[in-house]
Order: structure tokens, then C-alpha cells, then sequence
């Protein structure tokens, strides 16, 4: 008898995450869900993580709790910084400073705890044109850090950070999580989702998500206010 | 007149990072001094690192909220698991996995919001032999995410994560904390203070500090319990 491996899964409760947690359940891991509360806009997303943790199966879902709002710096953090609804250049203002390297790191924590080496996030080609924290070198380089930052790094098998979205466009993503049983219902992306989970159809991640879906020919189960 | 550089002071309400702090006023900085509420049993920690950032004038204080008790794994953060009075071979149950990695994501993100590149933590030679994120290669390597990781480390000068201390003997500290006018009366060192912040003189934390003040020939200003 095998026993699984432990994989640490960030699941912000969105679309992308939600794939990634199924990809990982496919390639056999025992899954812990973790979801960060960090003060966001849109914390539908953490109802929406619960849902998405117990339909995939998780053995555990953590919520963890930062007061960002208090940090600011992003539309996403700060209510005095309006949610963009037109495409903009550069670094959007949804950035939220070094939010990867945060769940990351809180990833990594929980993982050192419960045994795990492996750790899934759902990063991709997309977002990584705005989020400098999206990037295949930003991902490279926590690796590296995360094999010497911990115990299970220096005294276990190397610890692996995988992203499975990295170079794949939306409307591959949503063909997969489609085939492996993801109910995009239950996933909220939009950046000012209602209470209810409801979004509104108009911002950079309502957009990206909607051409998704219509470019992969799928029927979108998004519930817009 | 020239604009003071602006550096974010990692502290906990301890020795180490007082005298980092101080070390940092010395070299000319203004001072975004961040401590973390982690849950740590030491809370006293808290009070005193808004002492110590009162004291050596810190333009803003900032703490930051999170529930590693939630995700435990460490003596510091599950009273299940007895902070040991006796030296331990190996890493101590007292590390709490991947927590300088979350201090630096935590303090990487208020330095963006603020525009910092500099970044403090002390860190040093005595706690490198136990845990492993205290050690140069942890700090070397979490500088380069720092530079792939932000909109700073990016578009900016590159991110610097300081070490003040890693090299120096619990009693070189106390003696340039000393001459640069740190109240050491004000700093909570150890692993189990009670609430006005008095220490119980027996853990690991406290054998080292008090050894610290002996060997520096400084009288040791700790309140013991």
C-alpha cells in the first residue's frame, strides 16, 4: 500500500486556483487547500474556496488571515482605489505588493507542518503580463529560496513549486477543469463580486475569464449582478 | 536638502531587532518599523516593539496580523508543545516553519507601498546554528526573489535585505545596541514573557540574552518573573 503524497494547493476561490486543485487531485496528491483572507475586495472568494475545497475532495482547508487593508498600495486592499474597467499599461493597480511571495510563503509554513513538498499555484501566462510575482523567474527563484528556508527543505527531499497554468491561455484552462470535473459555478473571479458571489462582468479578471469560456466554446455558469 | 532613504525595520520587540533599528538611525534612514502578531505565546513582544519604535522614532509603526496558531507546528505558537528549558540538538521545536520568510513577504510588501528599498532584520550568527531561514543563504536568496518578486525590485534600484547583526556575538550586539542608545529595559526576549513582559530567565531565548549582558560586561536591565 502507497501512501499518497501531501500537496499544498493555494486556492483563492477563483477560476484558475480551482483548476489547479483539480489537476493536482488527478496526479494523485492528498490535497491541502489554503485560502488567504487578506483584507481583498472580493471576500466571496473565500466562501467560494470552502465550496471548491469540498467538491475537489480536499483533506484540509486552512484559511489564513493577514490585515493587507491595513498595508494598502492596491485596488484590491484599499477602497479609495477604484477597480479599473478598461485594460490599462504597465502594472495594474489590482497589484497587490508582493501578494505571491506572501501565500508563498504561507504555503510553505503549513507545509513544513504537515509534511508536504510539493506546492501548487495557480499562476499563468495571462496575469503574469501585468504581476511581475506571476513570472516563471519569480517562481523559479522561491524555490530556491524555499529549499533553503525550511527544515523540510535542508533535511527532506527537495521542495517543488508547481505551476501548472503557467503557459497555458484561458480558454485551455477552463477545457481542462472542465474535463477533470471542476464546477466553475462555485468559482468567483471578478474583483468586486457582490455578497453573494455575483459578478460584475466589467473588470480586467471578469474579462479575461468570460473570453475564456466563449474562446473554448463552453457554456458560462457566471452569475453577473 | 537631500530625502532621508527610507528603510523597513523588521521588529519583534526583541534585543536583536532594537538594535537593528538602531543601527539603521545610525546610518541615516527614516524608519517603517513592521512586527508581526502571529499568534506567537510571547505577545508581550508586541507592546514592547511599539515601545521600542516610539523610542527611537520611527515614522510609522505598523502591525501586522496573522494566524500562524491556526497552522501551529512550533512551541511558539501551539501551547500543546512545551518550550524546552534545556538545549536541543538539531533545529529547536521553538522554530516556526518558514516565519522569516513570511516576516520578510510582509515586510517586502509595506516597502513597496512605501517606496522602500532597504530592508532590516536581524538575524544573526548565534540563532543561525539552530534555524535554518536565519542562515546567509536564506537572506541571499530571498534578496533575489525580492528582485524578481516586486514593481520595485523591478523598476526601482535593486531591493537590499540587511543583516546588521549575522556575524556578531550576543554580546557585540548588546554593546553597539548599548553605545547607540537602545533601552534594552524596553525589548522582550523571551520564548514564554509574561504579560507586563517579564522573562522567565530559563529558555533558550533568555539563556542566550542574559549570557549576552554578562560577557559585555552591561548590567542586564531584563525583569525576570
Amino acid at each position: 500500500m502507497t501512501v499518497a503524497r501531501r500537496a499544498v494547493v493555494l486556492l483563492s476561490g477563483g477560476l484558475d486556483s480551482a483548476t489547479v486543485m483539480a489537476i493536482a487531485r488527478s496526479e494523485g496528491y492528498e490535497l491541502y487547500a489554503i485560502s488567504v483572507a487578506y483584507g481583498q475586495r472580493h471576500m466571496a472568494e473565500i466562501k467560494a474556496s470552502a465550496d471548491v475545497a469540498r467538491s475537489l475532495g480536499a483533506r484540509r482547508h486552512q484559511v489564513m488571515h493577514v490585515n493587507l487593508n491595513d498595508v494598502g498600495g492596491s485596488a484590491l486592499t484599499d477602497t479609495s482605489i477604484d477597480v479599473p474597467e478598461t485594460p490599462s499599461e504597465g502594472i495594474p493597480v489590482t497589484y497587490v505588493p508582493a501578494r505571491n511571495t506572501l501565500f508563498l510563503s504561507l504555503a510553505l509554513g503549513w507545509a513544513e507542518v504537515v509534511g508536504a513538498t510539493d506546492i501548487f499555484i495557480g499562476v499563468n501566462a495571462v496575469d503574469y503580463s501585468g504581476y511581475p510575482d506571476c513570472r516563471p523567474e519569480f517562481v523559479a527563484a522561491f524555490e530556491r529560496l524555499a529549499n533553503v528556508a525550511t527544515r523540510v527543505g535542508i533535511e527532506g527531499g527537495g521542495i517543488q513549486i508547481h505551476t501548472p497554468l503557467i503557459d497555458l491561455s484561458k480558454a485551455d484552462i477552463v477545457r481542462i477543469g472542465t474535463q477533470l470535473g471542476v464546477d466553475y459555478a462555485q468559482t468567483v473571479s471578478c474583483y468586486q463580486a457582490d455578497d453573494q458571489g455575483r459578478a460584475c462582468g466589467r473588470c480586467d479578471s471578469c474579462r479575461l475569464r468570460r473570453a475564456g469560456f466563449e474562446s473554448a466554446g463552453i457554456t458560462d455558469p457566471t452569475r453577473y449582478y
